[in-house]
């Protein structure tokens, strides 16, 4: 209600600030009896950490998941599952700059606004650290999800984008640069193209493209509770989010039904997929694409005039270890909440018919 | 739950197919003490519903709404407002050709599957009829939010677009031409454009933009339903819509973060607004504004190869009465949606301090 | 959110007053393929409505029920089930005497302090008109539970009590009298109870006792939707309802464990059923039993003292017609209840493993 | 939805088993600004825990709650409070003994039977364990419900009872005697009978009654969530409970409208109050007064024959550290749910009318 779970069925709660002294979840509804591979929510985790290359944070975060329940000798036994990560290397003093004053084109303002007053060490709830908790809620989703592939990949950052379909990209390259963007190629451009950012002081934004296959038909709940609905809202729901299209998506505007309609083969898969796998708000077996916009990271290592909560004009400069540019390290982020979608309304499909 | 709901607190529940007997919801968590303008509703309905000019659907549906329930002497009591609205001009037997075939890029094939088995007649519960719905209880909405103005227009029909800020439009214009563009010498290329598509029995895409002004600072609820997260849910769950971005949205991706970020004025306002008057998911009282992408209608006058239930290939041929382009009369149902979301956030707020 | 809507899967929301245009509901979440039939439906319907008997109130109310979406040829689609039930036979000018005074233990004054105004017309939504609608969907719920089976009673009037256990009843009997008291002679003595009490313009409270057979294993969601608590809510959420206990209940708080524990048999049915077919929030195939006390009517036919809403002492007496017991009626309404809660359960049981 | 999370607005989501690594909860929606006592906290922690006297279990659980997040410097900051309570003393091999064995009218067969295998080791997820979270969150719900005070006490034993109207009794002696009992002649027998029952190994059940004092008038929102509703499904939800009845409860049953109605004092306060404090589900103002009915526990330290997983017959006998009378300690839980419950209809009421 108040705004920190996600999910109808499969429902993750969360939990947490940058600065507290943890931050963790509940995940309540996933069925028993699926046996956990604890490996691949650590290597999940280790993808969305910050420190682990070049060109994102050098933040170490251990970002270990200490699960504390709903889980009987590597099983989950239906009850809830609830997970801690502690916060164990978060410098507060790196924030006292900031405490009277509102950082640009962050939640400063508007949480200060909203609830009287902020926890002022770092983003607080607002932060990204937040995350942490969606992949480790994620990744257990896609356990669920078995035979189902979820692959997010960085398609641009900045005016440099893959110049290909998604079906020519190699997605088991995705992970072989730390830019996360399977076309090589175009992986180096990003890379330098976020070097050069990073040395100016400067941030820079970029779109994830996720595409997943072998979702069975049926899923997505009409009119409100769409399967492209929900991705949007999760996708939006991510920080520095502003954009989310689906299939054709904004191109798609332009196109004439004659062009756009996706015509049947006899086994009923359709011969083009501009629908991007869901008609009517339900996956209709074809593979589910979709785009996410971020926008450059607001705290940039540049001098800005901003004001503190009297209204004074105060100049500010971002400090400590911040990303350059969000989204190589937002791809499994990305992943965590398709999943997160994916596990729910699979579930809720198992009541839809007799 | 099952789809049919939105909202948390100003909650609506929508039923009906297009070719059942009626449509209608119920709306619950409405306040006690609102003196409603029922002719504000009417004229609501009366954006939305088909055979108003010569560029939409020559339908005739009645759609007026009858309401049942929550209202004494014209003033909302706080109970559950119920309405209904009569399917009193639905054809059926138009539909008997596609009975046992399944429409292009419709929900025919994904229901069927879904479900075991569908209403043919017509849409059914994918159907835009049920639409209606949301613009009456968005009617209602828009008289909770006292001083917030809700401007939704089509910003573009296939390739021909609105080429000025939205500051520069007189939104008083809207409702000038029968395609809902403010800028009249766009519109007039738009109705041509849209009158060509017609007649070759052709469909067209284009994009809505609506602007929120005067929205109170503190609407939203991070980190899952931040307020643009629900935003682009509410749209995404309107029929046909490929995509939604606001703020700079897909732009906001190529900037750099010293361009992107808004500075702040003594006042707390923002000097620019890339973004899109909601940081953090939270509204910072500038203007909020965002653009959604819709698909050309599925069902056109021309005839397609298609497959029927038992996987023959069949010939098919839209018949009938449907829009060459959606958007002229989606206008009032963004406008309608994004009148819920902020209702429901609204209440929401007041409960965020003590 | 609001309170008026009931489950989490299979969901009921209902609106409408009691002096309204109409009453009903939307149920969301009921499987697609269900055939209904139509007069099981309309059979309760019946055994709730005013007007059957002596023994209850004399309006007329038809209570028939349209509806209006979520069924096809008879089959439900798995969209929301939309239905109305109109007020036809309502005399608004027999609750004239009461639009400025507060009837005692009624709602009026609750209601009029919560919400600002009243809707002074009769009990408004608070009136047992509501649960008409409960009765609709309880109907539908029950056909959607083949085999189990939900016989309510009225097992005491005043004084006057069942002196046996519920296994030695009949209940094909409990519909021959108009006090649905399965225990011929019992009911006699209730008949004759009431008839004084009426007599007198007075009211009598009493107790209905409802069995549940067949009930699967497994339903019911700990710790917070423990299957008994959700019974407990659906029973208290009924009007006039001032207790609930199941299995045994009050009594068995003055047992010891070692009498109370009901052993097993190794086919892991139990040797007694203290527990009332739930252990530790979830129905073990047992028979499930529970009672609910209702209180005596508190429209009387005698002159009260009461105040009006500026706090004057004025006189009271109730008129038009009313129960001057509200077991009998209500017995179609704790079973409608009992089968929401099953439904939706048995619905959630399907997804606790894999 | 899969039954661990309490409330609307001011919602508890919970986790953990009596033998995992830790139990705890998320409480969203405590609204931001609230100075917690956490002094206060810990005395109603202290109050749940066992080992308290020699009527109680004398296991030893630290039961200190360690809060991460949501607060700040002292203050709740509107974000969500996670908190975790670590099991440090459980001894899993005393339960060795029942890994194959059904205990009688425990939660052991049913929780086997719907999630295909269990946690063996003590209760699981159905251990009241999991209570010390809900005393944890009511604590925080009591400091919110400033003004109001939420008094339990043991208002019977087996047979032995209270025999006077709570008007009669001084609250402030409830915590003067182990067995919670504010009638202390009364107490004295109830520990002796305590102490008896549990030399003998056995159990015995009892009653908790709770009156809650200055609640505001028009909490609770029917139709389904009427206050008396969501109070009966809290206290259903606790562990042992086996009937819940408000105000004049089961033996209202028994009396005449004309006995029963409470009738106005000019104010607007009822110079009886056999309806509880609640009229039409919503609160009058006066005093709630309401009453729970606990099984006798169900591990008792004498034999008893029950059946393994293979359905053998085995004998069992009940070890470790257990209550031989509940209710003692499920005082402060009746206050937790209780405060729940208030805390978050107190705040939906501000929602109610304009």
């Amino acid at each position: 209600m108040a705004g920190n779970s996600f999910g109808n069925i499969f429902k993750l709660t969360t939990f947490g600030e940058s600065h507290g002294e943890a931050i963790g979840g509940i995940i309540d509804g996933c069925p028993a009896g699926l046996t956990l591979d604890f490996e691949a929510i650590e290597a999940d985790m280790n993808r969305r950490k910050p420190g682990q290359s070049a060109i994102v944070t050098q933040r170490k975060e251990p970002d270990s998941v200490r699960f504390l329940s709903g889980i009987f000798e590597g099983v989950t036994t239906g009850t809830p599952i609830g997970f801690v990560i502690e916060n164990t290397n978060q410098k507060s003093k790196d924030y006292s700059h900031i405490q009277d004053a509102y950082r640009p084109s962050h939640a400063d303002y508007t949480f200060d606004q909203k609830y009287g007053f902020r926890d002022y060490r770092g983003g607080g709830r607002s932060s990204a650290r937040e995350t942490a908790s969606r992949v480790a809620a994620g990744a257990i989703a896609k356990q669920l999800l078995k035979g189902i592939t979820c692959n997010a990949f960085v398609s641009s950052v900045g005016d440099i984008y893959i110049n290909k379909p998604y079906q020519d990209l190699d997605f088991s390259k995705t992970e072989d640069t730390p830019v996360r963007c399977p076309d090589l190629e175009t992986a180096e451009k990003m890379i330098s193209r976020i070097k050069e950012i990073k040395k100016d002081g400067d941030t820079i934004g970029g779109t994830i493209t996720c595409v997943l296959k072998n979702v069975p038909i049926g899923l997505g709940e009409p009119v409100f509770d769409k399967l492209h609905a929900q991705l949007g809202k999760a996708m939006l729901s991510i920080n520095a989010v502003k954009g989310f299209e689906f299939g054709s998506g904004f191109c798609g505007t332009k196109m004439k039904g004659s062009e756009h309609n996706d015509l049947f083969n006899p086994d009923g898969t359709t011969k083009t997929n501009l629908s991007g796998g869901i008609q009517g708000g339900i996956s209709n077996g074809m593979d589910i694409y979709f785009r996410v916009a971020f926008k450059p990271v607001a705290t940039i290592m540049k001098a800005q005039e901003t004001i503190d909560s009297q209204g004074n004009v105060v100049e500010m400069q971002g400090r400590g270890r911040h990303d350059p540019c969000v989204v190589p390290r937002a791809v499994p982020i990305v992943e965590a909440m398709a999943a997160l979608v994916l596990a729910d309304f699979w579930l809720l499909n198992k009541l839809s018919k007799l």
